[in-house]
């Protein structure tokens, strides 16, 4: 997993099925003191992770699949989790 | 997921069936604003992405495979949907 | 895998439910000789790591649920082994 | 999946079972220019490319299987098809 | 795959139970000429391959699985040929 900084969103009209109603929020990887150390990615969010929060980023598939509970999604990286405090 | 811009197409004539009568876009991942963070990549379409267009880039084999519709095709990155504005 | 070096972990409150009752390492992966070669990540821990150890990193979605135990746990990296020495 | 330039090809006479009178050949991913972009990885062909043919490198397990026509053979990167020009 | 370069092996006592009796190898991605491209890196041996030897690296759980022969083993990276020369 990666810890990362939620700093936008995305929206899109045309996109997949199992996307619909789901938050794209744009994330940028950190290390443990907040620093950024990759450039920015886009993960599902499942628990109302805001602008600024710092977040558990989990990049496996089946993984996303069990964390948005759709056995069928097409998803490669999720937020599994808000960081309480870096 | 990443965030990406369509710059052009591959055209092959030997290839594997999964990818007969699929459209390959040539992406190049930018960030949030727009700007190039990793060379390009290549991605199968499914939402007639058209060039200069920002896309999202799914890169899982499973959720490759939901997305085309097709549970044996041969695919590590889609495009999963079209942004509609940075 | 790869050989990396536990530097602190990771307090959520707000997490998937596999992640309950599990402790979340930040690590930074090293070389042979113990210099840090990339940029810090979080892995689950199944082997009582404590701050300071050399472990081993396993990022595969498959194996990280063999080693946990937790066959729809939702893991991309988990510490397989801690190393004795560099 | 990636673009890339055949430069050469791997001879291993101690290898597992699936690989036999595979060709495996080395890869150079390149950008829609023929530009390197990163360095050598190493693939298995089912479509006789040659050497300095520019090729698509499929990475996923899956679909390195169902290319191959071995669903229990041990690949994570194959050639998908021949790119007819840059 | 990747070709690599085995510089030593990683000792550890408390470790995954599949991990048993298995030997750990690190090992460094080179190019085709046998230089250094990547940092070190662990890889579960199968072929007897000793500290010198170039290997082929293949990452990808399943295949890992299948060279290993254990199903149900955590693998992420595996030995699966030694390089007759660069």
């Amino acid at each position: 997993m990666k810890l990362a900084k939620v700093i936008g969103n995305v929206v899109s009209t045309i996109k997949t099925p199992s996307h619909q109603n789901k938050k794209l929020m744009v994330v940028i990887p950190v290390d443990a003191s907040g620093n950024k150390i990759a450039d920015a990615m886009v993960a599902i969010d499942h628990y109302q992770a805001g602008i600024g929060d710092y977040v558990l980023i989990l990049e496996e598939g089946g993984s996303a699949r069990d964390i948005i509970g759709d056995p069928h999604g097409a998803f490669d990286a999720v937020i599994a989790g808000i960081v309480d405090r870096l």
